[in-house]
């Protein structure tokens, strides 16, 4: 198969660089949308897309692909990446013991939050990442992400942006030890090669077929191992994941986003002798695709195993926080 | 007409408890979706809502209803609401400096906010407010809402819920000074009346008709002005908004969830001496219903003068943070 | 020996609470002060402690008893103590490349904390701690710290107050497995009773002879081994620390204050079973007593060891956050 | 006046980059502590300083010099600085209601706070300010400030070198509209120049002598008028302060630091056109001069004011934040 000895010769283990130098050459999106653009392959979403999406709604099932904001969530604090630190600054014990200082018996609860913007379920958004001093769009990255934050494509540009059909790949599911029949899992470390999405979309189904503008939800069942086994080293250890030879799928497949139940999108450990995410290098910079981190899937999975309808109307609205890299968000899917 | 005779007997203006006591009475759903519920006026979306919501999508427009999360917003300090803080832990300029201590020239940003979850557009949860130290569903507010957070109805809970029809009453443009002709604005005081809401429905025509499980959005043109003029006293200050009188409308609509442009929902000063928020002691213990507040209806109400339709997909998603009495929110319409 | 017998006798390994209950009739300083005592034994402190302190200082050798205030320490998150996150709001990365805007070749670096008070070196203050719903003095704990914080006891009461006479017992060193040779550790779970302070003394010498109104600071050697060893379980696990048999000597000595190398100046796990820092019980809430927890003693120690002088001069002063129940502190000895 | 004739034409009111380049390189420390120096000025502290500091306790009498670190502080958002917020994680409400899970009547109260460095009472590290690209000693900023802190200069390496002798500078008492008899202010805008110091230690008497290794506090009253009138534009408005002009005396004064009670230590509005803090940009990079701001030396000048003794032990230890480039701080004064 050509694709496959393209990307196997993409794999030099011991030369991550000569890699990302040649798929950043062959799999680039800058210029496409014009010099000013700031949304990438968001721009593949249109008001059709929208319309397609809506189309899908026909049980009226809800799911949230959100894990929970907690305290007790993976983080360990790489890169001051902490849980996030949930407190209160009024509470119902207060209003009850009637020391808040309101009248007429009223009470109020409040609260306030401190967290990393990629400390739970999340988009990266196009200034999380560069290549080789370079931002989305080919910009210099210090031109694009101060300490001021993106001055160019933060958040806030996608406010409105995600909404589209999403489809499952459920790969855990599919391709899993338990040969597709349960709730399966991949291993850790295992690689999600072009050929293993292929062969999940045709265990799938039609419904499964991946077209422009679409988000991709990938579930390789780690999140389910994690919730039940504790979260280890969730937060950037050993994980199932994209192997860099999906790059050329990613580009021609022409999807708006991605999203994964891992903490790192990528196979960890990555394919390359002292690496760290090269895909990423690829994906956001170069192809200015939008990545999901450390979504929830398995609700949702359940349910499409069941009837075999895998793809749903996805609103995946980012918090606009105003020159962000990137933002929480709970992903809805309804179907 | 009875109603207005009721809801006019019902403001005791110089007794607002009197007022809340008689209307906690009469508007009060405790019980209604069982002992255990946390989910109050959600409980109204069900599968045919979300059914019907997605038929609403014909133009596959999209907008967000949010302001930006940013330091530059309206708050001032009171019961220590700031404006977000968000910080850069990595950025652009030290990718490009080459200071990360990646390998092939992988770069990369991140970013942490502090917040209080009421800072900008949000929704109160169950457990924000108590009346007289009950929260919703008759249950003490010490047992609902401690130092650790809403053990019960905490936001995340509702974490999957909250996709429904949305109708925009858009009062300013048809009852402002500009005599719905162009972008109105009700002025600060401005007490909106279950009349001024029927006259909205009525001027704006059938796509308007409020129905069960509906989430509506109140648009007073409050945040249009001061987006022209400055925050100003926004956070906390006089402003449009509802009547205590629309207590008995909220209740005997059956909508799931409101949400309003300004700070507080209520109109400011409020309609009783010495008073704080009283229609929230009704609505949020007492109906169980979900308020939106700071939200920005402007992009959209535009779209929906223009051809007439105010009826549209809403899908206003909390981050579940585990606890909290309420969570920021990016609210999208599809229409 | 009498104490000996009374103190064993105190401790009840299978009733903590009848221990707790007597120690807390029998060392208890409720009304010592006056019925709006808002210092409790920093009251010891007056300004002839003062002037005994700086008499102290002979060689005019200064060291910082501070750990470092560091994302990477030991806290893991319980009762959502995480460690400091530091984050810059400007850097010298920003400045030299000429994007901050300011005039006239002005560069500047700004940033911020987000942190538990507890989290590294810190002073609890009076109100972090209640026996049985009481705070110090015998306030009602709800009448002193609610959601609005300390409003009786916040540490900003005691901002000028903690300068003294300091003495350091190497405890470690006097008694750990090196036989006092050289910079012994006690191994966690080590109960130092009262015997062994007083033998500590013997050891060390008349310098460290302890007085009313002295602050002394307990050397275990913990910390040693934490850095030596990586923090493992500091926060919160096994460590050497004061018995429950030191409430008499912790009252009869008058000290001001007293601070240890450790995690939770208590031997843990705790002398009962199911019991929960019963030392901070009496010492807080009934003693008034300041405690300093996590401070680093080492550099000191070191000092004092080479030429037999355990006394200096201490300021260690909180920084005066309203309403905070415990303060980072850098507390520094001068000798 | 020689100085004076130096120092009127140092200043160009209309190219501060001229004065600027001119002063830096007359007033410049670069090297005089050895390549590898982080501590600046904090090298003329040494152990002879400490005994002398000590030897001015006489009466024992300790003040505190720090503002409240309060959520209703100065700060309004410039530079995303905020005041303080801080809230409780457990309360004694909580602990009195019983709902905290801790057995034998234990209660505990906890608490968190979020805050710029620069919010109250703070040192200005050698990291907070450049001058052209350059940090303090020479360094380029980028290779010493970035995101991920101070890397050379970081407060830390000052955790136990801020103890000397302190002397206070009442300019305002002495020079103020009062003529000296009362708490005199200076006015906003008011620039102190080095003539108006000498004539203020003349007034004051011997015991303000300023000498090498001292520390100097300067009362220009601005914080007691603020204390009186609110806080207005204390953060950043107009301000007494020292001018451009006190280069020289600051450097040929071999002082360690000197601090004040206004916000940004420099006469505001700046002596300059266009300009912005460029005192600043002499003391911190040139000098390596440790600068303090926002303290609170009202009480502590009643007392030197009642008694004629102006200098006294300062001990103004920095949290050793590993990495910041400044420190709150709640400097003590003894005497």
């Amino acid at each position: 198969m050509t694709t496959d000895a393209v990307n196997v010769s993409l794999i030099q283990r011991n030369d991550p660089l000569a890699s990302i130098t040649a798929a950043a050459k062959q799999y680039n999106n800058w210029g496409r949308w014009g010099e000013g653009d700031v949304l990438g392959t968001l721009n593949f979403i249109d008001a059709g897309k929208r319309v397609e999406a809506a189309a899908l709604v026909t049980t009226g099932e809800a799911f949230s692909l959100s894990q929970p904001f907690d305290t007790n969530g993976p983080q360990k604090g790489w890169r001051r990446r902490t849980n996030p630190v949930h407190t209160m600054t009024d509470t119902g014990v207060d209003a009850e013991r009637g020391n808040q200082g309101f009248p007429h018996g009223f009470g109020g609860a409040d609260d306030v939050i401190a967290m990393p913007l990629q400390c739970s379920t999340q988009w990266d958004g196009l200034g999380h990442i560069f290549d080789r001093g370079k931002a989305w769009n080919g910009r210099a990255a210090g031109d694009v992400v101060t300490s001021e934050g993106d001055l160019v494509t933060g958040i806030e540009t996608a406010a409105a942006k995600i909404v589209t059909r999403g489809v499952l790949l459920d790969v855990g599911r599919a391709l899993g030890p338990d040969g597709g029949s349960a709730d399966g899992e991949l291993p850790d470390g295992f690689a999600i090669t072009p050929e293993h999405l292929e062969r999940t979309i045709e265990l799938q189904g039609p419904t499964s077929a991946v077209r422009r503008g679409d988000i991709v939800v990938i579930r390789t069942g780690q999140y389910s191992r994690v919730r039940r086994d504790g979260w280890g080293d969730y937060a950037g250890g050993s994980a199932p994941g994209l192997s860099f030879s999906t790059a050329e799928w990613l580009h021609t497949s022409e999807i708006a986003g991605i999203a994964t139940d891992t903490w790192g999108f990528e196979v960890r450990p990555n394919e390359f002798e002292g690496a760290f995410q090269p895909l990423h290098q690829i994906a956001i910079p170069n192809l200015g695709l939008f990545l999901g981190e450390m979504w929830d899937p398995d609700a949702l999975a359940h349910a499409c195993a069941a009837d075999g309808r895998y793809d749903f109307m996805l609103t995946a609205a980012p918090l606009p926080i105003t020159g962000a890299v990137g933002s929480p968000v709970n992903p809805i899917a309804v179907r």
